[in-house]
């Protein structure tokens, strides 16, 4: 199947410059001239007049928890222990594999509305995210979150085993999924545990998922138990060896940045979530100085409470702006890097993140009539600091529209509202 | 003309409980059991069923200039000084009243757009605002921009004169506006002209809208002129005695928090263009605690770049929360106050700001279905923490609709986007 996007701007092109492009079998076949000629040769090739929208690679959410917007706007306004320990796990620990999936489906329909196309998630109900995934054509790179003190400790057996078989049945199903680990933080997870993570990530060529140095607790405690900063920490476990996300990275020192600059590391910001629960702002200004890759998440809707990467872009590039005092501090083009081609790389698929021939279309198309995108000198800029995400109309993963002129084609909307609602009157 | 607007959710009520409104002669006049039965008994009523609707009085922007939207994202991503002095300036002294005109009426579309329902603008082109609300039925404090060293200066006199012409213009028209008085700062008014805006303040009763203390060079240079701070110095100069709206207020000392606590003074804060201009973040949880009364503003799309009061209450409260690490600082419902009740006092309109009887009716209805604000267990938190502000499906200002379902009733959306890309063509 393929189809033929006509006039559309893309982002790097003049404003008033638009061109064609050809998706075929998944992939950007043909940008430009040659286009419509490709589409003529093309047996079953649908058209579609793109004027007045701007194509652009999907957005790439690097660190969710995506069945956990169950739990949106449950808990706010109290100290991170309260939302923790008295609110969200309780909540947590009493869903159902059901619920989870309905959960999953809202987080995929809040995404996909506004710009989305690929998440990584830290997954209790991994089973469902995948199911979730392959149901609505949502790309995600799953990781069962994993805790326990060793290798021989029969609960992180259970969840290791868990996420081996949620990669078999991710195949089975032809889910459009990844499938990496995910040891949950370095003080939920012993020591023995986290060097067998790394053995079998090595072994497996898996990548790792893990929050770090998010609290200022978690970062004194490590610094008393271990003499090490919580990024020295990893690292001395062979963790930083790995392709790995490192959810967070708040508390930092001079020593860090240098063991963060490997190409394998990948930090992943989530400043909505770190301003909410009080624990700051990343030092992402310097962490791009220092020439460390920094991909952008949003947490999950129980501490963001929203999934839009327009506000988190936004947020992101304000935060640092503010807090630094310089008003070239992460400027539009590099927002979106962090949020699109950083992405792709955090999530190991390198066809991801350019709207260039040859790569897989994950795209989304803008409605430049929008009155908040205008005038439009500045297509970066107004992306980064003007939109809202609603400003989305369309999207497509791997070549398939999932999102069209603001109607989900996958997923039946009114069913996962209504099954949410089910679920949280019992909370409520 | 009345309106009965059935099965609302109110912001107050409880999860499972609607009700009636019925909105006559532009005020909410019954709400509850007893409106329908009112409803029958006033002729034409027309009733809308809005169930999965939450009903709120609108935002309202209380600082910005709305004729700038026509530079919005013209000039990002440079320092304070060539934003202002090389880019934005230039175009602002080249614009026409029709120019202007027209890049009020888009600002007054987003706004309506993401539910804000009343603004104070600070004008270079006051009678073009006025003629904008007039058309669009939008209500605003108008200000005329004010510069000069003297009440005797030239420039000065013949700027104030405009603004007491536009006031007339605006009685003659029936615009929905308030006016007042606004010099622009204490580095572009001179002692004498200030101290007569003051004097003129008194006598006719009217609000004052100022910048103030927005950067540290502004605060520094007012301490070698004045040996006071800045907010010292407009006390000094008789200011503080007035109804006056602070626009910004960053850069305060301890001894300034006592002269802002007085009832007639109104801090304007605006994150956004605080943080993009790298000018940092007004220390807005200090000023509740101590009592001040602060409103919420966007400042202008040419430092926002955005006029959507809803992504400004999320960055205020996540800023607040961020920078203080007290994740209990602007909870959701502070924030909304600030943005309706507390906007509402600023702009002197008591009669809006609340869904209440006796009330004027400016209001709101917001999509219950949108996934971003799903499951619905904390309305307010919902809105501040979650909402994009694309879920306002309608807004009604002195009980007329001006948007419904999507569109807009009293703007020709088409022929201001077409217009404002004109003007815009000229600059590119």
């Amino acid at each position: 199947m393929s189809i033929l996007l006509k006039n559309v701007h893309l982002l790097e092109s003049p404003e008033n410059e638009r061109t064609d492009v050809l998706i075929r079998d998944g992939k950007i076949a043909v940008i430009g001239k040659g286009a419509a000629d490709s589409a003529k040769e093309t047996a079953g090739c649908e058209t579609t007049d793109c004027s007045g929208r701007t194509l652009m690679p999907g957005l790439i959410n690097c660190h969710t928890h995506a069945y956990m917007s169950l739990m949106r706007n449950y808990a706010d306004d109290v100290p991170f222990a309260t939302w923790l320990f008295d609110r969200i796990a309780p909540v947590e620990d009493s869903l159902s594999n059901e619920d989870a999936y309905y959960g999953n489906l809202l987080s995929i329909m809040e995404m996909l509305r506004t710009g989305t196309t690929a998440f990584a998630d830290m997954q209790m109900f991994p089973r469902m995210a995948v199911k979730a995934c392959a149901d609505s054509g949502m790309r995600a790179l799953i990781t069962r979150g994993l805790v326990g003190e060793s290798r021989d400790d029969e609960g992180a057996k259970r969840r290791l085993q868990e996420a081996f078989d949620e990669m078999e049945y991710g195949k089975e199903i032809g889910a459009p999924c990844d499938f990496g680990l995910g040891p949950h933080a370095i003080y939920t997870c012993g020591k023995d545990l986290l060097r067998y993570v790394g053995e079998l990530a090595a072994e497996k060529d898996l990548r790792v998922h893990i929050h770090l140095a998010e609290t200022q607790y978690e970062f004194d405690t490590c610094m008393k138990e271990h003499g090490k900063t919580p990024v020295e920490y990893l690292d001395s476990l062979g963790l930083l060896d790995r392709e790995i996300l490192l959810a967070h990275c708040v508390y930092l020192t001079d020593g860090d940045y240098e063991l963060l600059k490997r190409p394998n590391v990948h930090v992943v910001t989530n400043p909505a979530s770190n301003a909410k629960l009080a624990n700051g702002f990343a030092p992402v200004k310097r962490m791009l100085e220092e020439g460390i890759q920094v991909a952008l998440g949003t947490d999950s809707a129980a501490s963001n409470n929203s999934l839009n990467m327009f506000g988190e872009m936004r947020l992101l590039t304000m935060a640092q702006k503010g807090v630094s005092k310089d008003s070239l501090a992460l400027t539009a083009p590099e927002t979106l890097d962090i949020a699109v081609k950083n992405g792709a790389a955090a999530i190991g698929r390198c066809d991801l993140g350019a709207a260039e021939e040859g790569k897989t279309a994950d795209l989304i198309l803008i409605d430049e009539n929008a009155p908040s995108l205008r005038p439009l000198y500045n297509r970066k800029a107004s992306l980064v600091y003007s939109a809202s995400g609603y400003e989305v109309t369309d999207v497509m993963i791997g070549g398939k529209f999932v999102f069209r002129t603001g109607e989900y084609l996958t997923i039946d909307a009114e069913k996962v509202l209504f099954e949410t609602e089910r679920i949280a009157a019992r909370y409520r």
